[in-house]
């Protein structure tokens, strides 16, 4: 296969494994030897491929929030063009949760890099942006749709923060708290109800929760 | 000074600075002969205070919460005995968050200890609940006393619980996220006004915010 695709192929498979380490031990366990074990290539070539620990060490992370958008746009398009708004901040929400094995991994790897990056010495806090910008984004989208030209945008975006708040919150929290993982999604229809109260329902907000026609839902990885 | 208060005045200052190393250094910083240099005593004392390294974690992670709920009961009790629901969950929301040093300390260790719970080896899930049961219960009470005896219990915890993941994840964002932090009690009013709408405001869940006369707050710490 072409140069190229063989570099980023290589690569991939080192970040994969350094997630699988990280994931075991926490990130003092990712060294340029055992990542390199569990990739099943020399140390040579880890260094070759990551100049340094703090390098790999932000790839993977990227990897992961990669991956996880990917996982979002797998559930969006499982979603269809004519879906609503609801139905998508929906999508969106229940995809940020470890729900199953791979997004497990990925929700306690974001765990431990975000407590590296409050101590350091490898990761600072701007190398771990909290939920990135594009799902609030995508989020807020969805609030317009639903509330019309007219809605407040400080609210419309005000709305999409805190709910992805709490959605990172429960994120973490249903990887230490069984009882919490069993409610899960029950505890996002919950916030959606309180963000987006249904049609019908009041809200000082919102022109009683009608919808225009639905447009194919909008969400762009940068 | 008698034995026993001299006791647990040497476990303080152990568990004290254990706190330091850890906020400074991460948990791998936090070991018998760092966290005796910190507190100026000797490892042998520290070994005698607390016999293996997991049993001075617990107890530093004890620290931290009973410290959070001093914090919490002091907040509250300035808000004074007529303060009503709205005012109380306020105060119990922005007091859990790393407004001032002491408690961004508070909030960085408990960022460390969920994520070393999700590896091991000192911790494991069970040591380090979320959010504490009696502050879900705080908000839980204010919850009963706006919406009178026939609002929906499971409802009044949903709410409870989403508002508190929603600070959680906060909490946590405004360590690493400077502008979040600029924007944080903006965030807790935007979240209490989708959980509590306001008097006058419409609701499906409660009979236009009413409240019954004062109580006097109740947060009790376990």
């Amino acid at each position: 296969m072409p140069r190229l695709a063989d570099h980023e192929e290589r690569r991939r498979s080192i970040t994969g494994a350094t997630r699988r380490v990280i994931a075991r031990g926490g990130l003092d366990a990712a060294t340029f030897q055992s990542v390199a074990a569990e990739a099943g290539v020399s140390v040579r070539s880890v260094q070759y491929y990551f100049g340094s620990k703090r390098e790999f060490l932000l790839a993977t992370h990227r990897a992961v929030v990669e991956d996880s958008g990917t996982r979002l746009h797998r559930a969006l398009a499982e979603l269809g063009p004519a879906a609503g708004p609801r139905d998508i901040v929906r999508a969106v929400l229940v995809g940020l949760l470890p729900l199953d094995e791979p997004s497990r991994q990925n929700a306690i790897i974001l765990g431990i890099f975000h407590a590296a990056t409050l101590t350091g010495p490898h990761l600072e806090a701007a190398d771990t942006a909290s939920t990135p910008n594009y799902i609030v984004e995508a989020v807020a989208a969805q609030l317009r749709r639903l509330r019309g030209p007219d809605a407040d945008e400080a609210v419309i975006r005000a709305d999409a923060e805190v709910t992805l708040l709490a959605v990172a919150g429960l994120a973490q929290g249903m990887l230490t708290d069984t009882g919490m993982a069993s409610r899960a999604t029950e505890l996002v229809d919950h916030l959606l109800h309180r963000v987006l109260p249904g049609v019908g329902q009041c809200s000082a907000l919102q022109g009683g929760g009608e919808e225009p026609p639905g447009r194919p839902p909008g969400l762009s990885v940068p």
